[in-house]
């Protein structure tokens, strides 16, 4: 099996697993409850609340957890936008943000905001002064994400907050951090963040985790009401097992190591992927080498990743999970045209991967280019 | 250990820790992956939702994955009122609902909606002609709890949303079923509900994980968005670990069975319990056996409570875990007075408790009313 398709979701490793394990059926308590196994319990969520925190280079009392990147997303979008309803009226978003930014954005424009949706250049990144002009005073928000999901473009946020902030200080400024957690340095001080989005599923935890950071100072307005949870921001029984399987899997990053490692599998599938006669590339140059984004050839998507899957065992995706298969537009921002994107791969790694794993894709694209019928 | 706060959370049953451990470490695609992987998810996925939705009376397609019961409320609340803020403007619910659906209320009150908020009687039950006369042509949803989770009252939910129906046909049905399902047949049909939330920590499946009921034909708007998960209703990647787990744990229902034996256990208790020179009984006579109320003499609720768990390895809680000490609401709605919410315990079981957990119980209460202090 050769599972390349990491920024989808990741095996959660064994140490998590059996967190999870342990809280399931050992320190079950509600964090809530006020007897012993809930205090117990709710040391478990305090101590991975600070493990996740110091990770982003924040305190304990600035991570907020949700039950995924999607709900952290909203939450930000959404609670910065009610808090500042009196005296703001628009936001200014990336037009390559993953959906959960992108369709809250939509749903704050139905109820009247107006939304700027800035696309990247040709580059596939987000530029500092292209964000900054789309600021007034009555700009509430600007959420731009670390690293895009579909190329693993790297965006220069601390640069895009500082232009922010330069032309209206009081701006909320969010990223979406979800595909760089883990993988790169994320710290909050140098991004210059009030807000920022983490998810667990993609760093070898459970899927159902997530959290936000909510810099010292900034109000939002809470999504989810109901008990002391999260206070102030977010009311309900905390995803107990998740959670502390998160704090685990946080605990076993090794970022330097992995980087190296994953960058140098990178370079090896970018060698052999692009000696395939049809193979282009359309991840940046300089994007985060644990995605690659490529089109091979003129075989629609959806057909060679089931070819792959079938014939070789080979786990890839045709852009973001979460859109099932509709055309990117990430790539159409970037300026490619529908019969590049429609062609599109994206493989994602993760340390576990090996060369074995990339030489079976690349003979398995190599085959599906000679073999598969070729889209229209 | 006496572990006697059930209602607060449970143990994840060791079938149900097992299937969230496989999919981990295993079946650990993303349902939204259009590999087999993905698939391979999503069948997991699809297999709990029917499970689920087979035991409540619902289809797989009624049936919507949420973080916990606070989300699936928090959805119906806001979900109906925003659907229907054209016409209407008011709700009704029962003042002694769970934080999460009280709490939901406040917030659309702050926004402008309307909020009859219906006290039960003496007997610790809303009465259906009482939330009848709150109904009027403009209320969107009426929301009335199954069973209690403080007093194990079970309301007349039947009879109330016929009374509601009779009066305004339009308006939607919701009953936070979370303390109900799982211990009494909960079934939408007969309810005549038109939304229903439960929740997998309360039957000995993780936290983070619930599901709301969708009546067909009945529209709400989501809350979070991002992704075709739970489609048309909530994005985000589903807690897949969490939700194959409660499918698992439902299979292990014995609803017959185990009310039998907490019913005898519950009768057990209340013999010992009501012995004990001032022991109170809070709960109704016919309250779900699952929850016991009790006012044990004039000791503080968290003096007694902190004492039973010290002294007796035994874990009860002085109300809702959600409400962290605050006096209860429910007590005050029923009529009691301060003092003897006070020192008001609840009790709550499980299958897994004996008699040796009530005489653990029954013997440290007298002896906290012996020798502990006195509320003033």
């Amino acid at each position: 099996m050769h599972y390349l398709d990491n920024s989808a979701t990741t095996v959660v490793s064994s140490k998590a697993a059996q967190k999870a394990l342990e809280i399931m059926t050992e320190c079950f308590g509600n964090p809530s409850s006020r007897h012993s196994m809930g205090i117990e319990a709710e040391h478990e969520l305090n101590r991975a609340r600070k493990i996740v925190a110091e990770k982003i280079g924040a305190t304990g009392k600035e991570l907020f957890f949700t039950s995924g990147g999607t709900e952290a997303n909203n939450l930000a979008l959404f609670g910065a936008a009610e808090a500042k309803k009196r005296t703001c009226d628009n936001i200014v978003i990336s037009s390559v943000e993953h959906s959960s930014v992108l369709e809250a954005a939509d749903k704050l424009e139905q109820d009247g905001w107006k939304v700027s949706r800035i696309t990247p250049h040709k580059d596939g990144k987000i530029h500092p002064e292209d964000v900054a002009a789309a600021i007034d005073r009555k700009t509430a928000l600007v959420s731009v994400m670390l690293v895009n999901n579909e190329t693993g473009a790297i965006m220069p946020v601390d640069e895009i907050f500082e232009a922010v902030k330069e032309k209206n200080p009081q701006v909320i400024c969010h990223t979406d951090a979800v595909q760089a957690f883990g993988k790169l340095p994320v710290k909050v001080k140098t991004l210059g963040a009030d807000l920022l989005s983490v998810s667990a599923h993609k760093v070898h935890a459970p899927k159902g985790c997530g959290a936000l950071f909510v810099k010292k100072g900034v109000r939002l307005v809470p999504r989810q009401y109901g008990g002391e949870q999260e206070k102030p921001l977010r009311g309900g029984t905390e995803a107990l097992p998740s959670i502390a399987a998160f704090g685990v899997a946080c605990e076993e990053f090794n970022l330097g190591g992995n980087l190296k490692t994953v960058g140098e599998l990178n370079a090896y599938a970018k060698e052999k992927l692009l000696a395939i006669d049809g193979v282009l590339l359309n991840s940046p140059e300089d994007a985060l080498p644990y995605v690659l984004n490529i089109t091979a050839g003129k075989v629609r998507s959806e057909t060679m990743l089931h070819f792959l899957d079938e014939r070789y065992q080979v786990f890839v995706s045709s852009g973001s999970a979460c859109a099932k298969g509709k055309p990117s537009h990430v790539l159409s921002a970037m300026g490619f045209d529908n019969r590049r994107a429609d062609s599109a791969l994206r493989i994602s790694f993760s340390k576990h991967n090996t060369t074995a794993d990339i030489d079976a894709l690349a003979e398995g694209i190599a085959e599906g280019i000679r073999s598969l019928a070729t889209a229209k």
